[in-house]
């Protein structure tokens, strides 16, 4: 189907989805944005609800390749629709060069998706090998998102968000992580659900404080471990610090006295996998 | 002074050394805002060519703590403009909360700095302690201000650009830095002067690549050692591949196989941290 309007109430309902985190959390649906994403969601097993092109590229003879999953569809799908240039100029943050948006279907990821991941990272040694990075009450998605690529990179379990002031599917959240959203499991729920699972799960609880605390790499990462990290301006709540296992800090050698949470993340996270690494070849 | 209209010419002056690169070189000036900055810009040592504040501030009977060193020119000297409101806004990207601005005398920051650089941090063991963060071709200048940042906190002794495409004093690269372009020697030099000078002064060379490299937590960074990166998308040149002592990787254990040049930068710099901190206490 051909949509030519800026007006057509499909377009308004991808409009609100990209700006509302309400109406995303009312109707469990968020909206993707260009290839590369909607290949890493698709192949995290994603649903779509409906498929975005835009119509210049058939005016340019360009072909568009679409991520496996969404090609099949094609024209006739009620759920397939082109747009007419001005229209997905519209939607679009990026200009028309990547020709497609769509509409995903959010799964559950609150406290009972935690608990499946911890259930499925168990192995013989128990948790052996889980890594979790745990953000409270993270405000900006550009943050987060930048936490998740590291996260990739590194290899974690999952990322966790408790007591978020921003949801899994903001737009922002989803760019600056560049895919990583997809690649990693996510999930938010109260600090209070994820600290009573972790201890279940006997996941070692490293909290990232400056006052009274050792300095990360003096610190055992071996084992099921879960790295919580606070905001930038207020830091961890008391629950955090209390239910550690270990106080750590990243030592402050210059003047600024601050670090990117992406980056503070990515630290801890590599001298894990270095510990990790050094563990696996002495035996 | 007072300046009511953004036509007067130091206004305009100000616009377009905040625009444009070729006049901050031309005329050796550059523009910082913010109370934080100039307060670190001051305490490197920075000269002040003028300030502006913005009246607001006054007619609002809000004070302007103005950072130690441009307080005492006051309203009498030459160089000190108050600026009405709109014109402020003009010239401002944080908008008017902070209040003020200056245009700062760039100081000399190529070769024959890096080796004043070079030569202060010989101590009695060589260069024991000197670690060098160095960028070839670096696009972005938030990029650039970004690993500023994590060079500040694992206190890097200078940050090179070698071969730059953007200027050191571009306002992107200031803000993205919250102001650790002035916490943190930077010098911008080719490839081939700064290699010579490295080479000069026994500093080991290793370059990130992903090919035919070791992993990094397997190299000694305890000596004096610079830690070279390409940019993201064509990685370093072959000049400074067959120039390295070693060529190290991060380890990519997820599936998008990339790191903001920042993370990677924090990442191998607090890897020498740790070592450097564990031969400490070995003796």
């Amino acid at each position: 189907m051909l949509i030519t309007s800026t007006k057509n109430p499909k377009i308004k309902q991808l409009l609100e989805l990209q700006q509302k985190s309400a109406e995303r959390r009312r109707t469990g649906l968020f909206v993707v944005e260009g290839q590369r994403e909607l290949e890493h969601c698709l192949a995290a097993g994603y649903e779509v609800e409906s498929v975005f092109v835009n119509e210049e590229l058939r005016i340019k003879n360009e072909e568009l390749v679409l991520p496996q999953g969404l090609e099949a569809d094609g024209d006739t799908s009620p759920s397939y629709f082109t747009l007419a240039p001005h229209v997905y100029e519209r939607i679009a943050y990026r200009g028309s060069t990547e020709g497609v948006v769509a509409i995903i279907k959010s799964p559950e990821r609150g406290a009972s998706s935690l608990q499946q991941i911890l259930k499925g990272s168990t192995n013989e040694d128990g948790l052996e090998n889980a890594l979790f990075i745990i953000l409270e009450s993270v405000e900006k998605p550009g943050n987060l998102g930048a936490v998740l690529r590291s996260a990739d990179a590194a290899g974690a379990t999952a990322v966790i968000v408790c007591d978020p002031l921003t949801d899994l599917y903001n737009p922002n959240l989803i760019r600056a992580s560049i895919g990583a959203c997809f690649t990693v499991p996510t999930v938010a729920c109260t600090s209070e659900e994820c600290i009573a699972l972790l201890k279940q799960n006997n996941v070692r609880i490293l909290t990232a404080q400056l006052q009274d605390s050792e300095l990360y790499y003096d610190t055992d990462m071996t084992g099921p471990t879960a790295i919580v990290m606070g905001t930038e301006s207020t830091g961890l709540t008391e629950q955090w610090r209390q239910a550690a296992d270990a106080h750590i800090r990243i030592p402050m050698l210059g003047r600024l006295d601050s670090l990117n949470v992406s980056v503070s993340a990515a630290i801890l996270l590599f001298e894990a996998v270095r510990q990790r690494q050094l563990k696996h070849e002495n035996g």
